[in-house]
């Protein structure tokens, strides 16, 4: 009976949503490789070269830099219940819905979570961490989302590191969406904790989340009291897979690996700088392009994403209508809003292959098209 | 300096380990599909056919079935976190590598674990696994694993689920490295939950993990007294988006989806029973040459896994150098023993695509010309 389900045959549908974006088509074709056991010496030396790839990208010199088997959702638990212990004070700042994210997964280990409260697009200033870490000592760890993907916020990080770190707390940063597509520089910023995505500006499938961790948190890690709680996420049991003595652990999705080492590739050859650049001028157009058109952006400018631009739909559109005609008629993918923004912002991802110029062009067209009166 | 790093370029080996197995190329091409969004509604008919698909491999109505974001260690952590409560007893069956990583993570969860014990390679007869059930009342949760890889023995199953539930337990099954490889029937034979692994006898890459429960066992996880603690595991919310409303939780690996759709549309065009028979008669034919050559075989006929064989290292001969010779010469990867098989056996696993005549044909005159003396 489920034999008559056909071959694949999905549309080819042009991906400027929040991810996953466009996978580049090198990505794809070096995914098609056979494929080489775990402990075979030429997939250990490919580990050596992702690694030192990732290093590059996320621009530290931290030994603990190794993808997660699991997408962002992952990284970001991988940080919890690897750093965290009952009672652990953490301070998360609470702007979007990632944040609210941290807030479960801190509080599913075990933390006393003090949250710094923003409305969702606001971002916070160094005089406000300072001040929610002074009021809460001592703090173990301090979580910031860069990029968030619910509002289209950048939150700038530079000097955040030297403040956590003046309040003996360590610094986490979720930079999903923004590695690679905007400046991020983990050793200069002094960022203890970091993860990523695989499917966003690193153009690769959804599946992997790059992790890295700086030496202090390490030898906290290693000072733990308890074991940590979560098997499959426990870094003490992956470091020595990725870093020491190549002790098996669990089975790495190979082809996921080839692709992100494709991935990773791609964003040196074009050069990490080049293309935080990229990110900039094609999402800039954008913005010159929607408000060309009268829509209005819901993030002031200077805290705009480069990867992620949210447009506030106008008075009288129906969201989920414009949505669903982009899908059916141009075959462009878009995002709407949730939580408070449900219905009242799209989610426009320029990310990694899905970032070109051409792209934006189409998309303003087509909404053009169907705001001026669904032709 | 790492952009020296080269295009990738990895030897094309035969995999005849403990899995990864070689990717079908049907599988692979499938692969190299653009992806889709994961609220795309062709997406969600894709997640659909892909549930409908594997109910039909783990031959169950089962509706809570669909692939875990992990490994086949995510699916057995998957299991324990969302079955096992502080203080519930678990009865493992201890057997080999893998029942020692369920106690470890039976543990890890708070499970009081008791241990039914049985050297390597050896399987539970009903009567021993009706004497532990007697003897540890109340038990939640029974857990066998169906085929252990690191030995090489396939427990028989038919019959435990009707003791487990007698002693009003839940039977968990492991099956990585079974599912369509060796009769399994998760109704039938009365398993309430049940992991598998992608890159086995599905003959698919690594990175998803199989795993069904059935109604009794669903109850049991929304009537928890504690919250599910492990965030990106936790069936509650899993549910929400495979079976229910479509709740966005983390971002699917469309590209692996895409690849395990394809393995599973394999499994049911060749027809579950013939595959399982081909998986038996390819067995079959390598323990016919191993005999041949002198080699003995660990596992005795009746217990032998057709997915996996265990084959004792010759006096006299190097384990490792073996190997070695082996995947430098020949380019084939088999695995060696470990924990007290180390140095004693050899693993060959013939699985999805690797189960193939020719590939004994070319393993067992390969090892030949190794142990006549290194030709």
């Amino acid at each position: 009976m489920t034999l008559a389900i056909n071959d694949l045959n999905v549309p080819y549908r042009l991906l400027l949503g929040p991810g996953p974006s466009a996978v580049h088509p090198r990505v794809l074709r070096t995914m098609s490789t056979a494929l080489v056991g775990y402990l075979d010496p030429e997939w250990l030396s490919l580990m050596d070269e992702e690694q030192a790839l990732l290093r590059d990208v996320f621009q530290t010199k931290n030994t603990l830099t190794f993808p997660i088997s699991g997408t962002g959702s992952a990284g970001m638990e991988t940080a919890f219940c690897n750093f965290v212990e009952p009672g652990d004070t953490v301070v998360i700042g609470c702007n979007g819905y990632f944040s609210e994210r941290m807030c479960e997964m801190a509080r599913l280990y075990g933390a006393d979570v003090k949250r710094i409260e923003k409305s969702w697009g606001d971002v916070f200033t160094q005089e406000e961490v300072e001040a929610a870490l002074a009021a809460n000592k001592p703090v173990k760890l301090f979580a910031l989302i860069h990029a968030e993907t619910s509002t289209g916020a950048l939150q700038p990080l530079e000097g955040m590191g030297e403040i956590a770190h003046r309040h003996g707390a360590l610094l986490l940063v979720d930079c999903v969406t923004s590695l690679s597509g905007a400046p991020l520089k983990i050793d200069e910023w002094g960022i203890d904790l970091a993860f990523s995505a695989s499917q966003k500006c690193l153009g690769c499938p959804p599946g992997l989340s790059p992790f890295t961790a700086g030496e202090k948190a390490v030898e906290i890690l290693h000072r733990r009291k308890n074991r940590v709680p979560n098997w499959y996420l426990d870094l003490t049991l992956l470091e020595k897979y990725w870093n020491k003595e190549r002790v098996y652990h669990h089975t790495p999705s190979t082809t996921l690996h080839y692709g992100l080492r494709e991935g990773l590739r791609l964003v040196l050859e074009e050069g990490l700088e080049d293309r935080w650049v990229r990110h900039r001028a094609i999402a800039e157009y954008l913005w010159e392009k929607m408000e060309a058109l009268g829509l209005k952006l819901f993030i002031r400018r200077e805290h705009r994403l480069p990867s992620l631009t949210t447009v506030c739909v106008p008075d009288g559109a129906d969201d989920a209508a414009v949505r669903t005609r982009l899908r059916e008629a141009y075959n462009i993918d878009i995002a709407g809003g949730f939580g408070p923004l449900k219905g009242k912002i799209w989610r426009v991802g320029l990310m990694g292959f899905s970032s070109r110029r051409e792209n934006v062009t189409l998309l303003s067209e087509a909404l053009r098209e169907i705001l001026d009166g669904r032709k």
